[in-house]
Formats: structure tokens, C-alpha cells, sequence
């Protein structure tokens, strides 16, 4: 049979969905946004009878707006259209730096509006927003971010039994490239924050894309990289749960409607560990372990590392919520470690046996900021050996991406 | 370490990004779509200043339009909404079968804007929708579609080398629940139609969900579902090739700007085949192989029939593309097989193997209607065997989510 026959007429086999056909055989046509060559960003907005639309996103000025019971938070700015022809409305920004960005629309009083033009969107625990990648094809931010022709690792969504947690849950595992070809290879823990899930890291914090390029580039070791859902009453992200696709609140946000949990994440986390090693070709010793989390993540990091002080080699602490003995975020962080014993026992277990790296990143503005100082204060106090590094900005995933970009060039060497 | 000091404090260490704040402390709290308990559907928007708003979706009435050169369509119906309290407005359907719907708003001329209430989304090749599903709870679609309180199997994102295309490629690969065990599998190969992606039958196709449901009850065999990607001069779905973040026309949709494959999909099909007899634990002969796709991937299917008549058993042609010798669809399908030595020799030996299932689905309406008539009268005239079920609508998913269903229960038996 020669190639001609072969050939399938691609144009007359279409099977497009019922709302694909509008956009394909009656499109307007609207691009947006343009990334420009001087480094500007264009957005465009068909809204024929709209009065006023409105920008909001990441890559504008935040500013800080204080939550009572939660403290400052770095709001996301605001930029109006202007109305051109054909009533396509438009706004382009000052030249942005290298980042992955998001944005919605503000249309005459509703808010959230996603981008007719754009079909990339991420979800942040329960809203969607349109996102792009800005990149200076230098190795900065943006091209870490992006797909590039590179070796890609696999992605995997895999159930498995926790039976601490009497439960069969979800878990993202990204294996690198060559993977397939065998070898043995050091685990990354890479934990979410509250209200996020199993798939947070790999959409938000494109981990798969920082990991390919690091690696790629020789930056990185190779590494089996699991990224567990965080929420111990829920098994798994909004919509592959069996409680049906109903929008979860922030508060049961990825938590579901169940009762209370058989035992905490950090208490059920040898679980994944012995799941990951019996079914992936890993290295099982300490050395080869390293385990951080952000947010409510980084909070368990912190009770995995004073839990089990042998287990890993390397921590991470990315804007960590830190607890203990049922603290509030209103109560003394500092107060709790003076009142607590076991803690003061098991922080000269974990750094008695000499971890390779504890490494803990913060947000000037961060909320969390505090509990991070008074930790840091009692393990100066110690002697105990850290790495502490400060950036710009509050508890937002551009930092996050930022932390593990570094973590992840000091794990495994 | 006691239970009390493992307590993490969810509430106070949210991680919430930039628009998520919005939705959590400024919260319209507007509920939609709102599945009522006699079986019909509210859609609620809070569009305070809005003239006019519709909702056009899969569950409204379609209306058949005429696109030329193309034929007919199955356009999705539109219905108003009314304006309420608060600038909130509503629609309520009449009770609706189960089934998995999808939507999109029209407000004051700007179409394809998603419902801010609803996290759930599909992408149709260059569009994306919001879903719903709605269920009886007695085994029906709905049931088949909703993810369940059953085993669930793996779905994996593989990049793999294909020697004829000269490419990595992505695909998505289903592991059944229990795959972890051990054992050998039958592999599904399940092709999707032109404009589409690696990702579509995961998504708009709920295969995962689909065979979850159907091995969980004994209704299908465990087996393993390769969802390739059928553009042969792309390496994956938009926003995974390292072309960057733009939005695919149709007509390049899913194939991007390359330059032309060095071969056909079914030409190159064999290097699918092999990687995952390499990398997965399968059972490699004829019988334990089936494959089957929608529209383009019909096609692709039909033609994987003819060039390796031996390699499968089972085949399944969802609403095909079918064409030989650059056939446009404006050419008479009947007039290619009349004209064609290659094809009647290659359907000879097809069927000369006796495979053990020759399946083929089309919709009364379906623009591609004809040709499969042709393809049936020919092999009549042949005498040969193979199973036909014709179905109400068009060109729709929601037929290909039925064929499947179908036709993963008649395979590996």
C-alpha cells in the first residue's frame, strides 16, 4: 500500500464538539493575549456592549489588602480596557520579566471572566484563571517554565492504599526522562498547600517543566518526583473524588465532606514512601530522600522532619505554616516551641543526625513570615545548621516555583 | 509525638494565589449549574448590567445547520436567562437525561464565556466548555461517566520515541486498577479524530471513568487503553509541545507549524505498538489487541485494518473518516473502493484472518453518514463479517462515549 492512499484528507474529518464549531466557522478572531517583541503584553476582549472591563492579575502592582484573622495579603492589581474597533477592547502592559502569569476579566460588574482567546487556564483550589509565560529565552523564570525541546519526563496519576489513612488515594509522580531505559533514582516529596491537591505542583508550580529543563540542562539530578495529595480526609483533586463535581469551598477546599481523618498527613506519610518504593525503581536510603512542601506543605515537611529525623536527608520549608499542640495562627509560634518538650527532643534527634540540607525560603510580606523568624531564633539559639533564603513578595506561587527551582539544584549532589 | 501536636490548623495557612482571594473572602457564593432533584438543571450568573444573556449547551435542542463543504451539523441549542434578584440570572432546563453536558454563556454579543461558578472544564480542540453530569444512579450513562466508588486505574502522560515519525511523541496511557499486582494485559488502542489530541478521549471521552466503571461491575475485561496522539507532524496536545502557548487554529489544531510528518499515523503505528509491548506488561499477541477511534481516528483505524491485517483482532470505527487515494469528501467514497486493487486485495486478507470483531458505530445524522453506507455495501457484496450500530445525532461525543462504552464490552472475551 504506498503513502498515497494513505493520505487522510485531515480537512474533511473534522470532529469538533458543538461548541467548537462557532469558534471555527465563525470566528472573530481575537488574539489574545500577545506576548509583544518589546517584552509588553497585549490583551484583547470582544465585549460589543460592555461599559467597562477591567484586567486583573499577577503580572500588575499588587496591593495589600489585610484579612482580619489572616493578616496582609498581596491582592492582585486592576487595569482597565479601552474600547478600539469592532468592539474589541484592549490594554497592554509595562515590558514584563520572565514568569508565568495569570489573569481573569472584570466585565461591568462580573468578575473571574476567563479569556475567550486563550486556552490555557490553571486551577487554584476552587477558580480558574487564564494564564501565559513570558521568556527571554535567556534561562530565566520563563523559559524554565515553558515546554522546550528537551527530554520530557512522565507524568503519572496513581491511586494508591494508605493504610494509616484506610484509604485509597491519588498522587501525581513525575518519572524523568530515560526513566524507561532503567537505572535507580533519589525521590523528591514535593507537598501542596491547604486547599490545594495532587495536581497543584504540576499545573501552578510547573513542576514537571522545572524539573525537564534543570535536568536537561545538567542542573538538576535526575529524580523521581511525587507529589502526594495533602488533605488526609480526601482522596484525591475536585472532580476524580466520588462526591461529584460539585465546586468545593476554601474551608472543606479540597477536603470534601467527610469525617474527620483516621490520622494526620505527616503521621501516614511512611505510606507513600513504601508505595513509591515498591513500585518504582528508587533508591531507598536517606541519602536519596529529600521531601518539601509549601504553604500547609511546608507545615508538614516540618512534622515529617521532627517525626521521622533518619528517613530523609534534605528539607524543604517554602512559606511554612508552622503548628504545634493545636496552635492558631494568633498564637506565639515562639510561645509554643518554649512550652514544648517533645518538640526540643525531637529537633536534637533530627539535627543530631546531621541532615545533608534544611533549606527554608520566605516572602518578605508573607503572613507566615513570623513563625519562620521565631523557628530560625530557636535553632540559632541551638547551633543547629539551616539554610535560609528571603524574597520579595507574600505567600504567592511565583515564590514557590522560585524555592523549588533552587531545592531541587541542591538535592541529590 | 502525640496526635495533638501532629494537628495542623488548616484554616490559618491557606495558600491561596492571586485570584483565589476574591473568591474566598469576597464570595458572591452564586451556585451553578445546580443539578435539582427532578432531574433538571439551573444555571445561575451573577451579571449585574447585563441586556442579555444565553446559555448554549449540548443538553438544549440542536438545531442542524449547513456548513458547505462540509455538510451538516448538529449545533448546540441557546435559551435566555432570565434576570433575578441581586443581578443574578437563571435558567432552568426540562429534566434531563443522564449524560455528561457541556456549556458555554453568551452575554451581550461575547461568546464562549465560561461560568465563573463551575471549576469543571473540558477543551474541545480550540475551545473549551464547562461540564456538568447528570446521573440516575441505575447504571446509566450518567453513572458510566461519574467517577465512582470503585478501583481506579492510572492515567499516565508517556513521552515515547517514534523511529518512523523521527519524534517524541506523547501519548496517555489507562492502567487498570490492580495493574500494580502484577500480570499480563490486553492493550486497547483508542484513537481520537482530527483536531484533537493525546488528551481528548481522557477528557471529553471519560475513558478512564468509562473503563473504571465497566471493570469494577465484570462488564469489561482489565486492560490497558493507549490514547496516542494521531497528528503525525505534532509532538503533543497545545501547551505540552515546545511551541509555546499559542492558541491552535482548527485547521493546524493539534498539528502546529511544522513542516510535513515523515509518515502517516498508520504508517508509523507499529512504533506505538512496540514501545508499549517494551514498557508495559502486555500480552503481545493478536488476540489480546483491539483498536479503535472517532472520526480521523477511524479512519486511522480503518487503515491500521488493511496495512496490518494480522496484528489485531479487534476494530473499532467510531463515526470514521473514511478515504483512499486522496479522497476528498466531496468524492464518492464508493467510487475510491471501486477504483482501488490495493484496498480490495488488503480487505481480502483482513477478513481472510478471520479477526474476531469488525465494529463499526455512526450517528443517523453524522455528516460522514455515506461513507460508511459505501464501505458496508462493499463488503456485503463481499460477504463479509462485522457488527454495525447506527445511533440518533451527529458528529458528537456524546456518541463516541457511547461506542466505546460499547465497545470495550465486546473485546478480550
Amino acid at each position: 500500500m504506498n503513502k498515497k492512499i494513505m493520505t487522510l484528507a485531515l480537512a474533511a474529518m473534522c470532529c469538533v464538539g458543538a461548541q467548537a464549531q462557532e469558534k471555527l466557522f465563525n470566528s472573530a478572531s481575537v488574539q489574545s493575549p500577545v506576548v509583544n517583541k518589546d517584552g509588553t503584553v497585549t490583551f484583547n476582549l470582544f465585549a460589543p456592549k460592555a461599559v467597562k472591563v477591567e484586567v486583573t492579575g499577577d503580572f500588575l502592582p499588587t496591593q495589600q489588602i489585610d484579612i482580619p484573622g489572616y493578616g496582609k495579603y498581596d491582592a492582585p492589581g486592576v487595569a482597565e480596557l479601552k474600547e478600539g474597533k469592532n468592539g474589541v477592547w484592549s490594554f497592554t502592559t509595562d515590558k514584563l520579566a520572565p514568569e508565568m502569569y495569570s489573569y481573569t476579566f472584570n466585565i461591568d460588574g462580573m468578575t473571574g471572566v476567563k479569556d475567550p482567546a486563550n486556552i490555557y487556564v490553571n486551577r487554584d483550589i476552587v477558580s480558574f484563571t487564564n494564564i501565559f509565560i513570558v521568556s527571554d529565552q535567556k534561562g530565566d523564570k520563563g523559559d524554565l517554565y515553558k515546554v522546550n525541546e528537551v527530554p520530557h519526563g512522565n507524568l503519572s496519576k496513581v491511586w494508591y492504599n494508605s493504610p494509616t489513612l484506610i484509604m485509597q488515594r491519588r498522587m501525581t509522580i513525575y518519572t524523568p526522562a530515560g526513566y524507561d531505559k532503567g537505572g535507580k533514582y533519589p525521590v523528591l516529596y514535593l507537598l501542596h498547600g491547604a486547599g490545594g491537591d495532587e495536581n497543584a505542583w504540576s499545573e501552578l508550580g510547573r513542576a514537571a517543566q522545572i524539573l525537564d529543563n534543570l535536568i536537561a540542562t545538567g542542573k538538576a539530578k535526575p529524580m523521581i518526583v511525587v507529589m502526594p495529595n495533602g488533605n488526609p480526609n480526601c482522596q484525591a483533586a475536585p472532580g476524580e473524588w466520588s462526591w461529584g463535581m460539585y465546586t468545593p469551598g476554601f474551608r472543606d477546599g479540597g477536603t470534601g465532606p467527610t469525617a474527620p481523618a483516621a490520622a494526620s498527613i505527616p503521621e501516614s506519610f511512611m505510606d507513600i514512601v513504601n508505595y513509591v518504593d515498591a513500585n518504582y525503581r528508587t533508591l531507598k536510603d536517606r541519602s536519596h530522600r529529600a521531601i518539601c512542601g509549601l504553604s500547609m506543605g511546608g507545615g508538614h515537611t516540618f512534622h515529617v522532619s521532627l517525626l521521622y529525623p533518619n528517613k530523609f536527608d534534605y528539607f524543604g520549608l517554602f512559606s511554612a505554616g508552622l503548628h504545634l499542640e493545636n496552635g492558631t495562627y494568633e498564637a506565639s509560634f515562639a510561645k509554643q516551641i518554649e512550652n514544648s518538650k517533645t518538640f526540643a527532643q525531637q529537633s536534637a534527634k533530627l539535627f543530631g543526625s546531621k541532615p545533608k540540607l534544611y533549606w527554608m525560603g520566605m516572602g518578605k510580606t508573607d503572613f507566615l513570615y513570623q513563625s519562620t523568624v521565631d523557628l530560625r531564633n530557636y535553632w540559632d539559639s541551638k547551633g543547629y545548621k539551616y539554610e535560609y533564603v528571603e524574597t520579595d513578595g507574600g505567600h504567592i506561587w511565583r515564590n514557590w516555583r522560585i524555592y523549588l527551582t533552587m531545592f531541587a539544584q541542591k538535592i541529590f549532589k
